[in-house]
């Protein structure tokens, strides 16, 4: 029988530019660079629109998988979704977890009975900027988040725990072809601000996943809805967009059986930036079985937390006034926020936390997504 | 006999300018101007030596206890310690906690027999600027901080759980006129840097407190150990400093019987940056008994955290590196971790979080200091 | 004959809340508190939406004024205007403008023949937050506006060079409100970016006075054409608005005959960033004549000038490529570069230079508004 | 008779990767990759030590080199220097000068009697962490220009008028294993901040050109002048470090005859953040004649302009306080003031300027190098 054996490894860098642990694990033979689908990581830099920190990042692993595989740099997206997030405020330490993927034939008895972690991938067709932060992108999402899992071998919503999914934004450029073709934009604000094309990107996407994954039925969504109704939203979405894409590629995790893979994938809900019982429950949904906090024993068990910390649209954090809303530096301090609340359960500040965006239909009404990856084997 | 009763208030505050919560609350009646002692708070704005909104708060509060003490609004500070820590990074609330300390005459019958919170306050002599970050600060620092024991009714060191000073620090002014006299200064570098007055000052402050209270012996201290052997420090010191002040003011926090107060007063050390442990510690040293996390029962009986985030010197954290100490923003991103660290363990987002600094005197290397307060009574 | 005399006079603060020049300058009788009608400067801070150091500012020169004119702190600004622009990024000196206008009787023969310096001021009614950003504000504007033409005496547009409106923004609150009511606003987004509510409050207040001047014909003017419609701008307009404010306030500054002022204003356009033959325009349309640059000489006779630096809709710069308008810094450096740009040619840091918002009705596409006054008597 | 003939391009970069002007430039033919001495730019990012824009343009440059060259793409910086500033603030368009030197044999009748640009380049030996800020860094960087003055043919001092100098700074690792050697370091601050090793090591090879040029004597040199003595200075040096480096790289413009370069370089002084007159000698300095501001065709003829923007170590400005220098983000807003202080003279924004540094040996107290070529053939 053939069967997924899904497992992720986490490289520490000592700049945007470093890749010699990774490189090291490759070379090593304990990761084989056929079987790696997916690098997501955190670069330091300053996590905006122009971050030469991830480019710089993006293109030496890109380098670093070329000579491995054979194939030229720019050829590696194809085989490697590369899912990299700047800014390491705080104590985030920049890391790349590297994702693989093998089949391999077993005998059925060999099998663990219980579902383990299966990773799915797909690329959507093209958006089109007109499409962005409407219908058109969150159907061509779905479909692709569809495909993904079919990829992975999920059929049922409830056993998808993580969705990534990274795709077009807007650009001066592609604003100005799609006007040129007669077409509107959602916005013609470029900035990361609350009002801008990448927030529009992201949620378009978040949408997709939660129409694919059936959190909001179709008859829900129109056009209008986004960034307007938050009561429509997806508990897994992470996603992130830039102009230079044309399509979007998703990334799925979740649980199945028959898996060989040693770990198990959950998910939460963080309610409020405060909020570590979202990251907890990520972890016991993963498997992890503890009282109150994990323990060192059980932190060693944790290999990655996905999490996003969304920027609430309220200034009121349980009855209190808190800035972070209306602060111009929200983007940075978000992401301080969400790496302390992220480390201080998990005791590792090699965690995946990105974010900054001001409201999200990533995640319920003022809060975020976050899933846990948990060795069970 | 007559006994301390120590209470603090926190009261939110919707602006820099806004003392409408504390108004109310003198207005009302529960809290009593007379028996106003200190003031300490986080207002929003950048935090650093030239943050207005530190300065405009102050002189609302000033304004507010003028009016009700039938003083001048110059006159405040000898009978109200203002001690006001700019920057609300993340999730940190502005607000303003109310010191309170009331003389009453009891019958030893009615006495808790158990140690509760008191307050001691103190002003030092003169702090000259060649005396800043060297022995001569310390010194005079340390009488302030015995003068403020001995105001408590402190005399055990081990009963001393939080020591609050506001000082002097180097100004272009009070170095010229150093200089002029024919003294030297520690650093001549203004910026709130690590090479810095700012530091000097602050850490000056902290051994001072370390002397007072036996943490450090006088025959360890020298000029030249000032920011430079990290093992002598004060568990219990958060300072701060400003190129106005001309003397340092003290707050001390302690338990003793006889007291009539409700409260209680405990301290832990932050190890590193994602240590919620320290911030346990403090509470239950304070007396509040918890098994692993503070139910909601148990946070409503927290009065207040008081803490410092100091950013470690080392880029180092649980053997991954961060980009915190070399980070321009530290100052912001360090409030950020620190205010998410402390309130995600109260549950209450208006706490007392001030630090950035790198390295320091206040906590053990790499470390920070925390005290919290506790309901008992 | 009863007739204007207007004056203006620079003072620098040494901090925020630093009004001793001033308080020397009114205490030595060369300017009569009587008679002042507008104080207009540059505070440090930040210069975004939350500045606390212009709040503090605002404070202590509404103090300044009250012990003066025997009134409460609060009623100064229905005697005195008060615009103050944050943010002295660069080059720019924190000060204040001191603008005065008293009325005095002349015989016809003492009266110079040449228009001088007038100045106007008036307040709108009532702007609602529906209003905002669309005809409701122009409108009442344009009336304020009309209104303080007939104040200074000014009945021909072409002889207004500088007309400085200070008026109401979005908040959270009067949103609420407004949609209580059943109305929509403009826009809810409150970040100062390009979607924001005060780049629509500032616009709607530029385009009423490009109505009152007849600038723009009232036919081209409806809700939708605000923040699109570039080529509607007025050449003379530089506004501001709070949150905090529910009427628009109004300054003109024009030449007329007669006026026993010492000064003339004039005004230009900076076309672009790096445009210092706008400055120059405006020294010159005030009276200033020289060649290619102001000499020494010429310098000395500058009063005061005042400028916006709109940060431009475009990435190009003369056929360059720059990164202002994608730059979430952009508000620190359009102040920068603007300072540096108006104090290069008068050889004075103490300029009045806003700005940082990205596109306006302030000005040409692309371009920003300068006005200068210059000591002609 | 075997001639220099040097000449420079500038080339725009659409973003920090991208190459694509330069490499056009390089396969029209119009400049032969051969030439190529060095390539001297601007890159959009923060401009502080982990700036991945200016690593990231760096790797794509030299890219671009190797594969015209037939090298690997780390050995290009033997045969380029490559000087890359980061931190593009306000109008400073990003920007690469290419700038070429062959060697071509030519008749002396056909060679132009007046001197003209002539370029010269040198590596120094290996400098130590611990001569960094000190005389041993002084003497091997005087040595590595006297290298570079030879190389360029130029033996008069007063013929220099532009000395790059790229070298090594001070890292963590160096710190230590100069400790671990017995040896000390001038700073352990590796702040970019103003006791900060960059500074030190900026400075230490600004006195190493001084001293090459004999514009401070060796008598006049010691350790304790680094960053103390401002008298001593290079009015032509502009200096750039980085932890990364082992030696210094030379890069030096002078004019001489014989020369067939079509170019020439001048210097100036900025003395202050405001002055154009420093730009403008450099202009003429390098043979522009121009009355008062250089006309649309004098415009034309400017090639390049290299400048530095020294934080003034004062908060005086013309008898006016200003901010810079106390302003965490002077970093930013020097460069951005230096650009357009430059840019409004030779109306380009395609200028070099970097900076941002408080006090300097480069240039005078208070005031900055700027040098200017010009195309004179």
């Amino acid at each position: 029988m053939r069967v997924q054996r899904a497992d992720m490894r986490v490289c520490s860098m000592a700049r945007p530019s470093d890749t010699s642990e990774l490189e090291a694990l490759l070379d090593s033979g304990e990761v084989n660079a056929e079987d790696v689908v997916a690098l997501v990581g955190k670069t330091e830099g300053t996590g905006l629109h122009d971050d030469s920190g991830r480019e710089l990042a993006d293109l030496k692993l890109r380098e670093a998988f070329a000579s491995r595989l054979g194939i030229h740099r720019d050829d590696v997206p194809e085989r490697v979704s590369l899912v990299l997030s700047g800014g390491c405020y705080g104590v985030i330490s920049p890391h790349v977890t590297v994702v693989t993927r093998a089949w391999v034939e077993v005998a059925k008895a060999q099998l663990p009975g219980e579902p383990r972690l299966v990773i799915g991938r797909a690329f959507s067709g093209p958006i089109l900027a007109e499409e962005i932060g409407r219908m058109g992108q969150i159907r061509t999402v779905a479909e692709a988040v569809r495909a993904a899992l079919g990829d992975a071998g999920l059929d049922d919503s409830a056993d998808v725990h993580c969705v990534m999914v990274k795709g077009p934004s807007l650009s001066p450029r592609s604003i100005r072809e799609a006007e040129a073709r007669g077409q509107s934009v959602v916005t013609r604000d470029l900035s990361v601000g609350v009002s801008g094309a990448m927030c529009y990107a992201n949620d378009g996407a978040a949408l997709g996943v939660a129409l694919a994954l059936g959190e909001v039925p179709e008859a829900a969504l129109r056009d209008d809805v986004v960034r307007r109704d938050w009561s429509l939203y997806s508990a897994v979405a992470t996603t992130s967009a830039g102009g230079e894409n044309q399509h979007a590629e998703v990334l799925v995790l979740g649980n199945r059986a028959p898996s060989l893979s040693e770990l198990r994938v959950g998910h939460g809900v963080i309610r409020d930036p405060i909020d570590t019982g979202g990251v907890k429950d990520a972890l016991r949904s993963a498997g992890l079985a503890f009282d109150c906090c994990p323990s060192p024993a059980d932190q060693a068990r944790i290999v990655q937390v996905f999490a996003k910390l969304i920027v609430p649209g309220t200034d009121q954090l349980r009855g209190r006034r808190i800035t972070l809303r209306d602060d111009l530096t929200a983007y940075a301090s978000a992401k301080a926020v969400g790496g302390a609340l992220v480390a201080s359960v998990t005791g590792d500040p090699r965690v995946m936390v990105s974010g900054g965006e001001q409201n999200s239909h990533q995640g319920p009404p003022d809060g975020s997504p976050v899933a846990a990856v948990v060795r069970v084997g």
